[in-house]
């Protein structure tokens, strides 16, 4: 088959490589209906993450079940389902708490040996735990499979985020990081019932598109300008639930000092120096709390997949730009030159 | 009236002050009948936090009412209270919601203009938010005056631990600081059901009382190895909920290395150094929080009091050496040097 592989930063290739199959009892492989690209997947591709030359990549996707193994009871051959970006065995102790991403079996896409979810299948371990069953009926419509597809990571990483800092009806939710996760989390954020939602951002197609998932309010403003203006925004107190979607020393450092006192940081940017950003003198002084990290999003489908299927909730938008597996590369080009917000990728 | 001031680093005098007064009609003037020296006090014993030359000091304490302002409803001449270590106004945003360490117009007992714990008297703001009523009889009740003295500072900054770690039935806390409120989060954490408590620290008289309090387990090691044997103890986990008491690098790496993934970290320790034991790839890769900060001490007395009086929760034995005003110098000197664990000044 052909998929997407790593040799060097800035060198993404699309090449032949060996076809999954079932090896082991519990697999699945799944025929690739809808992937893409995600923000963290720049990380590698700017080499700021290492990876070995010729290494898989993409971690997100759905698709129709090809094979199973002899074990497998819970998806069928020829069912529409949807990955979250790690598997998990579902039966070890974090994985019946919920805390899929900690299973002590689990492990990502696109990780040495394993497959990657930009490419045309992918073998799937534990596949009656890992894998969701979608409606047969939403593989021909192209906004709810793109909708769909946000729930192997962004829906769910931004729902995480909105979790740890704590959304919840009446509070105010300040958003750092106008990326897909950041767009998500405002979602999520007014899903919970927040009463007031900020994004921040200054690019006026991204703060649109904030504003259209439910932020009452934009701050274009950065570091201590940004503060200022959230504080004013907020009689000086800042947000009740500031959600960190970036990872970086500033957005850090600007989500810590727009939290009001009492409140909480929910992270979900993989950290790329916010903890230099995370002053715990102040943190102590106000009492503001830090929950998050690799968001558990296998745990969070169930809860979610009403709202998408409804319409409820539509994170599809996200995408700007879809390619063909071929044009993949360039999807990471526009990616990284945000010229693109998120890129998906069709079979 | 006579009180403790400190000139310089391990200058510590009690020397003639003015009389404190009523000076606003919220205010209650206390006659101190017990107060203590606490481990946050050695932060600037040691000049590791600034102070002005003759600065008052001590924030913990309890006493008779002497006198009332005109405004005053809540407490009367005469009556036995216990003071929280900040006063607040009880009125505004965050005393409202219980967050008494933010209060718009809260302060410290001992910051310049202010009277401190370890003297005579102390002129207290906005009295009947601040000031708890106690029942008369505790006052002839030395063992309960000094649990009743707790409520000041380390059994409330205990409590408060415990909660942001998540303490709760069936879960395993562990506790890093052997300190006085290391100590009272151990006791914080059995009274919320944790069923197993794993005390970290090496002075056996230390942890003899941590065993008393209700720690199931004490890990003796430091560093690396306490990671160890903590994990030894949670089938290679960690703890659902780890106290952070002490402040510096290697406390809360430890505390880090000591939280099973999912989990939490409550710190009360203030931060010396703290912020750079925190890994915040380790905490995103396993979703540890981290919760805590100054403790809304007044806000938990309520909850706290009925259990110290009824004797279901006893911090007194924290306190190891009493000594008299005249002492307090001395108290300090034995607490530097570990040789007194929490001093205690009666009147």
């Amino acid at each position: 088959m052909r998929a997407t592989t790593i040799h060097a930063p800035f060198d993404m290739r699309v090449e032949d490589v060996p076809d999954p199959a079932v090896r082991r009892p519990g697999d699945a492989v799944v025929r690739v209906l809808r992937s893409c690209i995600c923000g963290s997947d720049l990380w590698a591709y700017r080499g700021e993450a290492a990876r070995q030359p010729g290494q898989r990549i993409g971690h997100e996707f759905l698709g129709i079940v090809e094979d199973i193994g002899a074990d497998v009871v819970g998806v069928r051959r020829g069912d529409l389902v949807v990955a979250p970006f790690m598997w998990s065995d579902g039966v070890c102790d974090y994985c019946r708490e919920g805390l899929t991403t900690s299973c002590e079996h689990g492990g990502f896409w696109g990780s040495v040996g394993s497959d990657g979810g930009q490419g045309e299948a992918v073998r799937v371990p534990f596949a009656d735990a890992t894998l969701v069953g979608l409606p047969a009926e939403a593989a021909s419509d192209d906004r709810l499979l793109a909708a769909l597809l946000t729930l192997s990571d962004v829906m769910g990483t931004g729902h995480h985020a909105a979790l740890g800092a704590g959304a919840r009806p009446g509070a105010t939710v300040a958003v750092v990081g106008d990326g897909a996760v950041g767009l998500c989390a405002v979602l999520a954020a007014k899903r919970l019932g927040a009463e007031r939602i900020v994004a921040l951002g200054r690019h006026e197609a991204r703060t649109d598109l904030a504003r259209r998932f439910g932020a009452t309010d934009v701050v274009a403003e950065r570091g201590e300008a940004a503060v200022e203006a959230v504080r004013e925004l907020t009689r000086g107190q800042g947000a009740h639930a500031v959600v960190e979607a970036v990872g970086t020393e500033q957005s850090m450092r600007t989500a810590v000092n727009i939290t009001r006192d009492g409140g909480a940081i929910g992270f979900v940017g993989v950290p790329h120096g916010s903890g230099t950003g995370l002053d715990l003198s102040v943190m102590f002084d106000r009492n503001i709390a830090l929950r998050g990290g690799v968001a558990p999003v296998r745990a969070y489908i169930p809860e979610l997949l009403p709202d998408i299927l409804d319409g409820t909730v539509d994170p599809s938008p996200v995408f700007d730009l879809t390619v063909t597996l071929d044009g993949v590369p360039d999807g990471y080009r526009a990616m990284d030159e945000r010229t693109a917000l998120k890129v998906m990728v069709t079979g």
